[in-house]
């Protein structure tokens, strides 16, 4: 059986460079696609094009305007190829307008120094964390397991006075479980709530706006991960002006960091 | 006088959507310009276009290939315009190549919630800390003034042995002093010295490859610091397969985050 995950990520060769895709009601957001699975498909739609070569280094992806459900095409285009590194623009076009748009840095990743400065946190074992049943009509929500270390979001009605923490630490598995890659690595890095509502927690009109993916993990850790879940750190430090910074690590279960990553999120009031 | 990041970013326009600028000696690298004065202009051509509206939220730049010296074309382009936000996309080309793209994100940002969840560093006062005279040839770290608190690049021979730290505090100004605006803070983003460098002391090919900066300050804010130094914390998580993470934070005098950022670094070896 195909997992959900893989054939929300399904794209179609129409020509040289353009593919088309289809949103699923199991990534179902508020409106259209969650940000995460149309993350995933801009960097599959390059992992499929065969002049790409290299692995994932980094992904920057611009939520432009709301993908509505059902067809929508991703065109790619090789904007530079150097020695290692290969240089993508990738664009995602729904009824005659770009609702997305993307770059994407692959390279030739081979032996190097190799350090790792930042301590993975410490965290009990997965399967004594709570469960934690996330609130609101969103059913990408019911696509992942999330079981939270600490800063688990706060949906009692009313909500205590706040504003809490920014940070949460929180285990994270596709749900069915599915091998790691670099595709649900990269819809993972979206996966966390958005901190505004983690501070306040008041439903309101809230989106990311622009989200970097950076893969720190070597290639072998992420096909060693398997379906175990990876431990997630999100913070963020600035609310103001309309928007916030949001910050997020992906450890895996051997203590290496699999990938980081920054989002400038937007809230109405 | 005109201050020599002026003129380093002065751009003519040519047509609609399409600036020429030519680099400038005083920001020169080990070849061609500086990246965080290619980030400034960049974000300067969007800021010129008499079609953009609202201030800088957040721009990614990916270094795709090396600037030379001489004059360069970039040309922005408007991706999409949505009630309170603005997507741009930005090419540079010299001599008929891509040499550096960017999304650039601007946006009506009015009044809401306002919170700061990250706390700036205790930092002795920018007077009483040492300048440190940067080794090697490469002009445009004459153009700024950085003073250490902390993780000062180790520049004596032999190196110590390492790994050092990946974390530095530092104070950052434009020398000479110049008003800080959204240029110089782009700019100043990307004027860390590269992680991999401060961890282990070796010169050898290094290059920022995707630089991202979110800013989370108000434009009062940026004004209100005018020539005082702004205190700038980096890190980075972690080095292997040819690259490594790194993230930035730019504070005011007042404690206010101004901007963060995150980038990908290639080295060698």
């Amino acid at each position: 059986m195909t997992h959900p995950f893989d054939i929300a990520t399904r794209l179609i060769p129409l020509a040289e460079g353009l593919f088309r895709g289809e949103t699923t009601k199991a990534y179902g957001n508020m409106a259209g696609p969650y940000g995460g699975i149309t993350a995933a498909n801009m960097l599959q739609a390059v992992l499929q094009d065969p002049r790409h070569a290299g692995v994932p280094v980094s992904i920057t992806v611009n939520l432009c305007g709301a993908v509505g459900d059902g067809t929508f095409d991703i065109s790619v285009r090789p904007v530079r190829q150097g020695k290692y590194i290969q240089h993508w623009a990738v664009e995602l076009v729904q009824n005659g307008q770009v609702l997305t748009t993307a770059s994407v840095i692959l390279a030739a990743r081979g032996e190097s120094f190799d350090h790792q400065a930042a301590m993975m946190p410490d965290a009990p074992p997965y399967d004594t964390c709570p469960v934690v049943k996330m609130a609101g009509p969103l059913p990408w929500l019911a696509a992942y397991d999330f079981r939270f270390v600490e800063g688990a979001p706060d949906f009692s009605h009313p909500p205590g006075p706040g504003p809490n923490p920014a940070r949460s630490v929180q285990y994270i598995a596709d749900n069915p479980p599915r091998p790691l890659d670099y595709l649900s690595l990269c819809a993972m890095i979206d996966s966390f709530v958005l901190r505004v509502f983690t501070v306040r927690p008041q439903f309101g009109p809230m989106a990311s706006v622009s989200i970097t993916a950076h893969f720190t993990g070597h290639a072998d850790e992420i096909k060693a991960q398997g379906t175990v879940p990876v431990l997630g750190v999100v913070d963020a430090a600035r609310f103001g002006g309309n928007f916030h910074d949001q910050t997020m690590q992906l450890w895996a279960q051997n203590g290496k960091l699999l990938a980081t990553g920054s989002q400038m999120v937007w809230f109405k009031t």
